[in-house]
């Protein structure tokens, strides 16, 4: 199955600048780009694999293609969607595993679909191309009313490891917590550690 | 299957004591407790359906047998242990479906097991009277290291829905995303809404 998975070169991830400089976020962000495509490598689902292109907004190295679109993510998304099925899934899923992305993948209906968490949708696999992408707001409520619009079936992937994207301090947590790969590697590497005490764990650094 | 549901009833949610009041906080947690108890009731397994129970610190008025311990959670919880296969569900999943439920109960392994955001327990079922909980700092980690001493088999059961316990502002958004029971119900009525802005989307109070 045609895979795209949307890459930003160059403001990677402006909402851990507390945490991190621009320099580390983009090597971060490549980073968990790796994972992602690690955990796609490792889906086995007989003919229905999923076949990954990065869609840069510039050049990149990764071990995939690479197809570079200079648009906002709406329009270059939703070209990639004119033929079907069709998988995307988001860069910074760096907790994604080859069980959850099968999960999506063979999971049935015109629209399979994973919510992230604060309302973003951080997978889906569309298999009409009547549905297209609408990335602003709440967007996963949106999508699910862009496919009921459409008359598509729909199936909600219920997954924690795509639900976690890596935008804020906080989900560097479950990263350190539960990731697996060279995002969280590259954490540790780096500092970064879990701080347990009064409710949740939280990631700090030393 | 027996199923507990540990309900605290003094000190319900004190991390939301920023947005809710004591009193508030005590009505919006038998709410959620009244959703968790109706996902329950929903899930459709042929003998393996989860009978629940409510383990609570004092009396409370539910639809189902309530057993009352006033020690601290570990030991209550630990107790009703000795006996499986055991269904253990906290009374804050306020998004938990029958369909995330019945993943979690019908899950192989002698223990599934399902994570919460930072780091927490937030389900398991346990088959073998070997496995005890510690629900003290990163819950989770610990759980899956007493139960690989104890030479068990996990499975690890990957669900936002048993993901987002509500225990922070923040976990609000959540529920008002995908909530549909009488916890959500509650927040809209007493003046939350979505926020929409700059990354994730928000729950604010009018």
């Amino acid at each position: 199955m045609q895979c795209f998975v949307p890459f930003a070169v160059e403001r990677p991830k402006t909402r851990l600048s507390e945490v991190l400089t621009t320099a580390e976020r983009r090597v971060f962000s490549e980073a968990m780009l790796a994972d992602v495509l690690t955990a796609l490598d490792g889906v086995s689902l007989d003919g229905d694999a999923p076949d990954p292109t990065v869609l840069a907004t510039a050049p990149v190295d990764v071990d995939v293609p690479v197809v570079v679109d200079e648009r906002p993510l709406d329009p270059a998304v939703n070209d990639r969607l004119d033929s079907v099925p069709t998988a995307i899934v988001m860069a910074d899923l760096a907790l994604a595993t080859p069980d959850a992305l099968e999960r999506l993948i063979s999971a049935p209906g015109d629209l399979a679909i994973a919510a992230g968490l604060g309302g973003g949708t951080n997978a889906f696999v569309a298999r009409d191309a009547a549905f297209h992408v609408d990335y602003h707001g709440a967007s996963y409520r949106d999508h699910l009313a862009i496919a009921t619009d459409a008359g598509l079936d729909v199936t909600e992937v219920d997954s924690r490891r795509l639900a976690v994207d890596i935008d804020e301090p906080a989900d560097l947590t479950e990263l350190l917590l539960h990731g697996g790969g060279a995002a969280r590697d590259w954490l540790v590497d780096n500092g970064f550690e879990l701080a347990t005490g009064g409710g949740r764990v939280r990631a700090v650094r030393e």
